[in-house]
């Protein structure tokens, strides 16, 4: 058998490259790619997968093992190969160099700098296909996806309310609105993402830890990112639990989310939570830059107390905010329910 | 083969009598009943389901269709036998005067009045059996159940609200907050109750129908009673939707919610839908008249506007109203979550 040319070929080889990818963590600076090198028979001979931040490209891994087996074979990847050195070899040069015939990716990578390997490879005389699963490709990096086209971090707003929309009673309390599993959900949810951001005076009122803690309670090994933002951050108290040393803690002297999403954008952070109150969320919502809501929902009913969103500067129906729902079920006794912005 | 009496035949007819119940109209003062008859030999000589109150019962539809066969048959009924001469005979003496040998009945029935049948045929020798299948009897009859039970109707507080809790706009504006499907889905509701009930501001503000429409925008042939409750109830425009004809309207001029479930209750109805706004919803939580909440949450933020429940005089999160979601799911575009009020 000559070097694999069929869609149905290419197909089974890049979705076992997507599983690979998707074994990288998630939070991460980088994207989670996965790659396949078949021989110029058609066996498979490599198999690698980006683990992090600082560890070689999912390519590089995939070359190491199949060694000169991958001489006039076919690379499968799911992002196109980056063509810059940064913290590791240009990937592109790393192919031709190994004597790779073929290069099939799910996607062609968008980003500015690393992008651009294709060309590079086709102008070298390599044979370059791309435009195969290209949406499980796009669902794989969702948030670094954005992040690159955009220069922001995708915004995660997630917020636990009463049916009727209250996240806290008149006289402050709001521990336990929702239940231990969505709480649990909570956690699994910050395991996923490169900062977890509140508010100064959500950090003050309700001193949280903000870390990725597992069913026992321990914290786990990775910690994102926590950030206070708000003019006075700088003013936390020393004995917060913010300043324990579990995880960095990142204090933005800030009111301006822009300003806050720049400097996490500078420090490699791709997906951000927003876990703060209903003027944190609205002063985001209002500068569009809130892409998903995770809402929990406590199937209990208060009447009055803090509402989970602030003024908008909404003032008719035609104007609300409107999102797509993306999922909704139940977690524990509450309901989750997560949604997409409408861009309009 | 002699007269039924294991409990896998029991339970084979009575589920077949629950089906032939399901037919039965919601909304009705009266339960749905089903009713199965075999004869001495264990044949199928009748079947019965009740249509609406003042047509025959189920048990006597089956003894006609069964006629002189059901004389040492065995009768299988969803709900105990009524005991009294209301509309139509008493059940217990018609079972009795065709000779029925056996009598299995799903639960026994609670009414005040109707119920006693069961007794009265044990003192006249018929051999008698209950219990088998009561939760699906119960759930059949939810909501007659709890009227009988209570003294009052079952009350579904329905709301359609943005996913934030809002009802309307800072400018009044609520016109769709929810999409065509979620509206449509009202309608069925008003279908399966025997009122539909708001306060006198929303009657005014909004100039809502509250009838049954179908797919086309036909009114449905069968109404709910629709009502208005409020001092000022009575002094609606004469140019008002609600005083179109097109179904019996009900002023209740009175802010007392429990003299208005009396008043319903007096007239038949055992199921109320709540329609109207906050106050409405929250005059009747605080007296614990709420069941049921159907919540409708558009995927849309507004910051602002008409909360969806006015005040409920609780401070403080451990008072909060507990609710248990018995249903989550998506509606059009909408998110549709059913939950029942915890008595504590």
């Amino acid at each position: 058998m000559g070097i694999a040319t069929t869609r149905d070929t290419d197909e089974t080889y890049l979705r076992r490259a997507l599983d690979l990818a998707a074994r990288g963590p998630l939070g991460d600076p980088n994207p989670r790619v996965g790659a396949v090198i078949l021989d110029a028979d058609g066996t498979v001979v490599g198999e690698g997968w980006h683990h992090g931040a600082g560890t070689p490209h999912a390519e590089a891994e995939a070359l190491r093992a199949a060694g000169d087996a991958a001489r006039g074979g076919t690379c499968y990847v799911t992002l196109e190969p980056c063509d810059h050195e940064g913290r590791t070899p240009a990937c592109s040069q790393a192919l031709l160099a190994a004597g790779i015939a073929r290069v099939v990716v799910a996607g062609t990578d968008p980003h500015p700098v690393a992008g651009g390997g294709l060309a590079r490879l086709r102008a070298a005389g390599v044979d370059v296909a791309h435009g195969v699963l290209v949406e499980a490709a796009e669902a794989l990096n969702r948030e670094w996806l954005h992040a690159v086209r955009t220069g922001r971090p995708f915004v995660t707003w997630k917020v636990a309310s009463t049916l009727d929309g209250r996240i806290a009673a008149v006289d402050g309390t709001s521990r336990w609105i929702t239940g231990p599993a969505a709480r649990r959900d909570v956690h699994e949810i910050r395991a996923r993402v490169g900062a977890v951001l509140v508010g100064t005076g959500t950090a003050i009122a309700d001193d949280p830890a903000l870390t990725v803690r597992d069913a026992d309670g321990e914290d786990a090994a990775r910690q994102p990112l926590r950030v206070v933002m708000g003019e006075r951050s700088t003013a936390l108290p020393a004995d917060a639990r913010l300043r324990d040393g579990a995880a960095t803690t990142l204090l933005l002297p800030t009111r301006d989310p822009a300003v806050a999403l720049a400097a996490l954008t500078e420090r490699g952070v791709r997906h951000v939570l927003l876990e703060g109150g209903g003027h944190l969320a609205a002063a985001f919502l209002r500068e569009g830059f809130v892409d998903e809501v995770v809402a929990y929902l406590a199937p209990a009913l208060l009447g009055a107390g803090t509402p989970c969103l602030a003024d908008l500067g909404i003032t008719t129906i035609g104007d609300a905010a409107r999102l797509r729902v993306t999922d909704v079920r139940l977690v524990g006794d509450d309901v989750r329910l997560t949604a997409t912005l409408e861009r309009s």
